[in-house]
């Protein structure tokens, strides 16, 4: 176990500096907050770098931390590595989610240009709760490991592999592996109850404005939409993403 | 048309106590703030109490305002009103929509102490996509008209009536009626697919943490779990109720 007494220590200065896309660009680290996020993590130790745990807090017994690096710090350091309002006792710098085996997932969740790290977070938590074998993120989606996405994952970032993908290109490979993809559209389609549940699927959702684009709804099996019964114009990404993969997957 | 010069103006003072539930609960109004929720109130303009424009914005030429009361106020007081970091250049005073006709509904959102106000706007904005009759809020709900619920609900508060009410007496009332009552759960009753789509029903969705009371669950016809496939422990409450009513109303 190590200890840093100060907020002035140059491993604080490191660690704030994941709060920037480019610094976990460069060390393919990232930075996760909270007990319950720590937990998620601890479940696949090798993803854990080290963990920072505030003298003020207890670690709860439940943990098992064979084998992990821990360092000790006064509760101010946690603060300032935080970018939530109240920070918890424990903190942890982790390693990126290798997506082993990728070119044999058979349930794919396929992202374009989604924007609010929110949604992102949400759709990964509903994937993995839906048994997705992997999603992929188009260009022009936020950054997987922005905080506010980590956060609203509920730790299924530490479970749910994820790639940058080029969405055509993986679109092409998953029909030569028969794999059907399904776009998703406001403005035609087939109505998602028709397709039938229980093969193999990718689903791709788009930006929340916009949708997917034309050009990817051309390199489509078929493109599903989800009635509107009401007066509401859309659903929300994540809330659409949930109610299609729950039914693809029957 | 009327038009005020300055955020000292005693309306500007008014309109801002509506960000106060007590002030929303003694004039039986509320604010919406921006140009997709004023069209969206437009909609029916009944409940609109009166608008308030920017003069430095134009107002959309789509907007039929015949008959609305227009108040022309410069960019400060609409800045001065808003709870948002970058404020659109119209808001609107609001009347509650009335729930007319409660005792007849047949496809019902009841919602119990749910805490999240975005949670709350996304659920009525999917209930209303779901094409529910209304919406029935416990005790301990966050307030429906707090500004985050009205943006969230992406204007679909202004078309699905909503009703406080106790839970248990609604559950007694709808059972009655003959509409099935659904819990929800995370820890036992029958897979959401055993059960058949397409009759009325009333769903039951509970807290974030700590879900629907036991007390509650026991007042139900039915329980109902979405299945965890993955390693998420539970699935986000507007996520879980999009999926169930997109399944119950077939």
């Amino acid at each position: 176990m190590k200890y840093i007494e100060s907020v002035k220590n140059p491993k604080v200065k490191q660690w704030k500096k994941l709060h920037t896309k480019k610094e976990r660009d460069l060390t393919g680290t990232f930075l996760a907050e909270g007990y319950h996020l720590v937990e998620e993590a601890l479940k696949d130790k090798d993803q854990i770098v080290e963990l920072i745990i505030s003298e003020a807090s207890e670690i709860p017994s439940s943990w098992n931390l064979d084998g992990i690096s821990i360092t000790m710090a006064p509760p101010e350091v946690l603060k300032a590595i935080s970018d939530t309002e109240t920070p918890q006792g424990a903190a942890a710098v982790c390693r990126r989610l290798e997506a082993k085996g990728s070119d044999s997932w058979s349930r794919v969740l396929m992202i374009d240009s989604l924007q609010d790290p929110g949604n992102l977070g949400t759709l990964i938590r509903t994937a993995d709760a839906a048994g997705i074998d992997g999603i992929v993120l188009g260009e022009g989606t936020v950054d997987l490991y922005n905080s506010k996405v980590i956060r609203s994952s509920q730790g299924s970032i530490f479970h749910l592999p994820a790639v940058k993908g080029e969405i055509g290109e993986w679109a092409g490979k998953l029909k030569e592996r028969g794999v059907s993809v399904y776009g998703t559209s406001l403005a035609g389609g087939f109505d998602y109850k028709t397709v039938q549940s229980g093969g193999s699927f990718a689903l791709l959702i788009g930006n929340e404005g916009s949708g997917v684009s034309e050009e990817l709804l051309g390199l489509t099996d078929q493109n599903l939409y989800i009635p509107i019964h009401g007066q509401a114009e859309s659903l929300n990404a994540a809330i659409a993403a949930g109610i299609l993969l729950y039914h693809l997957r029957g």
